[in-house]
């Protein structure tokens, strides 16, 4: 015996998610039969509707419901630096600080030979024409992850821009705040020792 | 700065399905944005008709999407035995076996004091129902769980349908297959114990 057409069908959805199991999926399917009709449809609205009217920013790349996105059109923002992350979560990661002020730019993912992603399968030639079009912008901070990926990408990227005489900065690495000096790895360790500023 | 509206409602609805933590529920949202709009459009459908379409056997309770279920519609089955489940899922698991030919009664739930359910509010009277509608009924097989709400059901179920004079039995407590006796519960080898059979 199979489980209802109707079910089986939710299941195999579930079960296209990532890091949701078989066993998991059937959880969820049978959750969803127990919840209100309306959180129900509000849940299969709430997909499409993300999907459909979710678009990128044609100005950072930043995932947003309005072209240009909120950032990018807000006029308060300092318009001179531009942080260059990985990902639009990483956006919302930087916003939850509260202390950057300037703008984004999103590459949508990092240089990485082994997976065979070059530079020019993520957002860098857009960042190219806006510091082109836009004379505003006098720092772009590198903010891409700090792995392989993220620093080669950083070094690609300081490198393709020094030419162009504006300011090119990398997030510090060290320590991270509430850490262990006993349990940090050699490298991070290091470079907090060369990223040490005086008192 | 938050999610765009469309992200938010997603990420919302992801979280109240059971196991899925708000950072799970970013990640799932984030994969909805990366897929197919047809797969994304097939999930929406799947999870509206899943609840719409899927309704309750008016004989065994089983989930069903015609009714009588598929099980109950089935000349072939032997319709002297029934099985008591607690759940829609272990009627899949014991279909899985290949080795039963009976009915099932699923009665959604089983009784625990505890938390206050009772045997009014789990499937019981329409058990009580079918057994005096169906004089072909010769068995009932008690496969609740073998925990103390299951037991605790079996014990009852089992003493409300002995003046009935139906056979009334038990599925058996012993060590799982594949297992390991050192590693068994004093509860589980004493069950085993006091099932023994002759071989």
């Amino acid at each position: 015996m199979q489980y209802p057409e109707a079910i089986s069908r939710l299941i195999e959805s579930f079960t296209k998610l990532p890091g949701i199991g078989p066993k998991t999926a059937v959880r969820l399917a049978f959750h969803v039969l127990d919840m209100e009709e309306d959180d129900v449809l509000m849940f299969g609205k709430a997909l499409v509707s993300a999907k459909r009217d979710i678009s990128y920013c044609s100005i950072c790349g930043n995932i947003t419901d309005k072209d240009p996105c909120y950032v990018c059109s807000d006029k308060h923002r300092n318009r001179t630096i531009v942080c260059v992350v990985q990902d639009s979560r990483d956006v919302i990661a930087m916003e939850k600080m509260r202390d950057y002020q300037g703008l984004y730019h999103v590459l949508h993912g990092a240089i990485s030979p082994m997976e065979g992603i070059g530079p020019e399968d993520i957002n860098v030639s857009s960042l190219l024409t806006r510091l082109q079009a836009d004379e505003e912008i006098t720092e772009i901070i590198l903010a891409t992850n700090p792995n392989i990926e993220g620093e080669a990408t950083a070094m690609y990227l300081s490198r393709l821009l020094k030419p162009t005489g504006i300011r090119v900065t990398r997030i510090a690495h060290g320590l991270p705040v509430g850490g262990d000096l006993e349990y940090a790895d050699e490298v991070t360790l290091s470079r907090a020792m060369e990223g040490r500023r005086e008192l």
